[in-house]
């Protein structure tokens, strides 16, 4: 490509509402351009990187036995009634109705035509396993767009669908598809970790996100550095940091803690450790009649450590806290404690409350809790002696970096990972929904085994910015680069000598398959060099008079801190190495 | 490709709904299943085709200097509004609202967006020209969806904008597409027509459609055979197909033609040609105050000779006609005529009507027209001496075939087409709407000169099918079948010769790039070849037992009557030749 024949469009700063380094970097570098909120024109500068990830994406799926197809965008209303998303999912489902008032939804995944599909082309065990993918324009009504690509309404995903005669094969599907996940990852060169993650009312442990590393990212990864644990933070197991129970050493006493409601200030004021106050968090459950009128509240009381947080999605997992719980109200706090929050604690209750203790509470002693009475907490507290044990013990709590791995070999590190693919099992959810059966060996009919597979490719090139960039633009992996290697002549209008050797130049690189552009828009040096370093081309060759005057042109890798000085001759060459290794 | 790690899904009939040949066979040959109306799933076979009809676009356009962006299906009602089509476009145009009640349209089509893109990106007239172009899914909510990929509402198209200094400019950017479009078509191995197409408001001459011929095209093609002339029919000139005035020779004479309404039959009553008679055709105009009220109703009476039809087109481009035009009411026909329709013509009119005659009714003598009595014609009419001469000539009709080439070549043909491509001259209708300017070389701001350049890919998908099918299928074009070779080995889970002969074949063209299938999914013969000749594949290899113990495989093309034998060390080369050839 010759810069002259393209569009390239780099701005000095990004517009105000940018929040984030990959939206600024893209706005600046030309790759986006707002149309709405959340919704961006893919300039010919960005959708370069889009394709190149798409074509990535489809040739190891295509590898792995997918096939692709595509769903349309406007998908009818009965589907998702069939499933009864079509009433659950919120407006992020953005529905519409056509000029004869028929209700459509605009794809935000595609499982319901998929299973249909399924359910209609897939009529016999020996049609299986099939995996059906498309990667194709989504749109998604986020309440708040924002971050550009990572977090638009439209956007364009990979979603695949694998379709399995029982969960053994099933399994398979899964693990080959994670391990071309893992093959897509390497090839685009990013750095990520594949975690375990959450997988709801499914249950099992098939399901995986793919994060790309980067601290600016909204996901916590919790991994062990000397094997294989890795998770998800909203899944990684806690254990219990005590040995075992903790015997009591300290007698029973009310301490006065006026105006100190955190377990911080609390062991402060005490000067005790804080891994020695325990944190009251107070939720309920309701149950409901026929008609959804409440018919009984129940309030429960879950215990961490000072210095541990809550994990909601551990609570949700407590029998009892499964079908779904709020934090109670103050009015109920103040009905079952006698106490309005800041000094609540499990000992002298005024109302029977469910205690739940997470696992390191459980084995703790002499410890600090609110005494149910403003201003004041207890110390020395232990259980079987001062309270009774607690009902359920519990993991409940985020780990935390130096936790134990709960594989047991070793402890356990944090980063923070923006999340652009996910394997999931979804077992029969949807193949039941929606009736979808195939004929298994033995003559009978079969709900179809599923899983699911997405990858967000927008998403990947915000999250491959968001992990490289500097304080002068993108620096981008080479697979993924909207070009791999600039040429910028100095003088183009003037030299002929800088002219030849770029044009000789661009010819070799293109005749060996490089994806090259040179920069023929007659440019100062300075110009040029703050372009392509904003739009982040991994490799720079500058060709000038002086140079070639003392027999060479520079090369600059976009990392490199200095240009290094090559003979003319031995230039294509270098720049291939560079671009293949 | 192996057939078993592909979704192979092909139906004996096609359902009940399926109106025309391609559509038909997309279904049966399992390259599109339905989801709504006017929606479908692209299946992998139909994809297969679809994305090879992409490349060859994107090929072409990028080689042409055009450049590639998406821009999002959803569109904000802002931009919409800013040129009228908000307001001015029907039902057509989906529009629907997000979570915030704002307004949003489903792109048919991106005049405005890219019309956006150019006011905040091309700054100067050295940035000019640009052409920017996606191949993207369109919506186009059609109040009777029908033909399957045809005339869809969710389809993938090609949509191109120019940005030209000026017309002349604009003029080269526009020749420079029609030249791709041909190269396009031409690969896509399709014959086709280019054809000059009416420009509406726009005027000028630069508007031309691309059509693939087929008996089964809505479009009717003018051309002549022996010149380059060729356009749409609603443009196609339509000369006097008479030297000059007729003489009189015959008297004026009032003729009972009891019933005979249509001119076929009074020219069959009288025994005369029907090239004698003229067709009379009323149409009306209307003149509205400021509050819309209709304060002036003109009549027009538009004659045609007998044989020949109206052109609603060219009918619009009279003067007096251009700012629209409806049918007469039978009460204005009435009032005007003082005789109900069948019986209309220019002499004797009880109001005044503005007459405009085609050219060719201008210049005959001695014809047949209706008396303005219910029941009776005149015969022997001539201009002058009966009526007075006619208020304005025109070219009001259609051609037919026969007719003399405007360009004085040769006589004109017509063919059957269906429109896939359509090349516009804009002009600054868009640019002017949402100034958009840039700065001219005098440094001062001009409207952008634009052009728009649309190809239907889905659609030449079907064209291709109603252009080249047979009673057993489809059959492709090399470059846009989804496979340009199939294998199909006879008995393959019982012989180790073939199943060893198939492979060896497959990995050699795989190797020479042919895109190629091995169907392994142990069918009987019957059964793979009429699935293959269903889908269309262009070439296919036999293997059997039986053949090669007498040292031969089979080959046969898709529109070959009989296969042929070949040794099967010649068979790759035969194949590799017959693709490419």
């Amino acid at each position: 490509m010759r810069a002259s024949q393209f569009h390239i469009s780099t701005l000095k700063e990004a517009p105000s509402d940018a929040e984030v380094i990959s939206q600024k970097l893209m706005l600046r570098a030309g790759m986006i351009r707002k149309v709405a909120a959340g919704i961006y024109n893919y300039m010919p500068m960005g959708l370069r990187s889009i394709r190149k990830v798409e074509a990535i994406i489809r040739e190891e799926l295509n590898r792995a036995g997918a096939i692709e197809l595509v769903m349309p965008l406007v998908q009818p209303a009965e589907l998702w009634q069939e499933t009864g998303r079509w009433d659950k999912m919120g407006p992020e489902l953005l529905r519409l109705k056509d000029r004869h008032e028929r209700d459509f939804a605009l794809q935000p995944t595609s499982e319901e035509v998929v299973t249909d599909i399924a359910r209609q082309e897939l009529k016999s065990y020996r049609q299986l396993p099939k995996n059906f993918y498309q990667i194709q324009t989504k749109f998604r009504d986020e309440r708040r767009p924002r971050f550009g690509v990572m977090r638009g309404r439209e956007f364009v995903m990979k979603d695949g669908y694998s379709f399995d005669r029982d969960e053994a094969a099933a399994g398979v599907s899964y693990d080959r598809m994670y391990a071309a996940y893992g093959r897509i990852f390497e090839r685009l060169g990013l750095t990520y970790r594949a975690v375990a993650a959450d997988t709801g009312a499914i249950g099992g442990d098939r399901s995986h996100e793919f994060q790309v590393i980067a601290d600016t990212g909204e996901d916590a990864l919790v991994y062990c550095p000397t094997s294989d644990y890795a998770a998800n933070i909203e899944l990684a197991e806690a254990v219990s940091l005590l040995p075992g129970r903790v015997s009591p050493t300290a007698a029973l006493e009310k301490a006065p803690t006026p105006g100190k409601e955190r377990c911080e200030d609390v062991a402060g004021l005490l000067g005790l450790p804080l891994a020695q106050t325990v944190k009251s968090l107070v939720l309920a459950t309701e149950e409901t009649d026929e008609a959804g009128r409440v018919v009984k509240t129940t309030v429960w009381l879950l215990l961490v450590r000072g210095d541990h947080e809550l994990n909601e999605v551990k609570a949700g997992k407590v029998e009892g806290l499964k079908a779904g719980f709020r934090f109670a109200t103050e009015a109920e706090i103040l009905e079952h404690f006698g106490c309005k929050p800041g000094y609540l604690g499990p000992i002298g209750l005024k109302k029977p409350v469910r205690i739940v203790a997470d696992r390191t509470v459980a084995d703790m002693g002499n410890f600090v809790c609110g005494a149910n009475e403003a201003d004041f907490h207890y110390t020395g507290v232990n259980w079987g002696r001062d309270l009774p044990e607690p009902e359920l013990v519990a993991d409940l709590r985020n780990v935390v970096e130096g936790d134990p791995s709960p594989d047991g070999k070793g402890v356990l590190a944090i980063q923070r990972g923006i999340e652009v693919g996910h394997v999931f099992y979804l077992g029969t959810k949807y193949s039941k929904a929606m009736n979808a059966t195939f004929l298994a060996e033995d003559g009978k009919p079969r709900h179809f085994e599923m899983g699911c597979y997405g990858i967000g490719v927008t998403r990947i090139v915000g999250a491959a910015i968001e992990q490289n960039n500097d304080e002068r633009g993108i620096i981008w992996p080479n697979a993924i680069a909207p070009f791999e290697v600039v040429l910028c002549p100095v003088g183009w209008s003037k030299s002929e000598a800088v002219r030849a050797e770029a044009e000789k130049l661009y010819e070799a690189l293109l005749a060996a398959g490089i994806d090259v552009i040179l920069d023929d828009r007659d440019e100062r040096p300075g110009v040029m060099f703050a372009d392509w370093e904003l739009i982040g081309v991994p490799h720079r060759v500058t060709i000038g008079d002086r140079g070639l005057k003392d027999g060479v042109v520079e090369y600059q890798g976009r990392r490199d801190t200095e240009a290094s000085k090559l003979a003319p001759a031995d230039i294509a060459a270098h720049v291939i190495a560079r671009c293949r290794g």
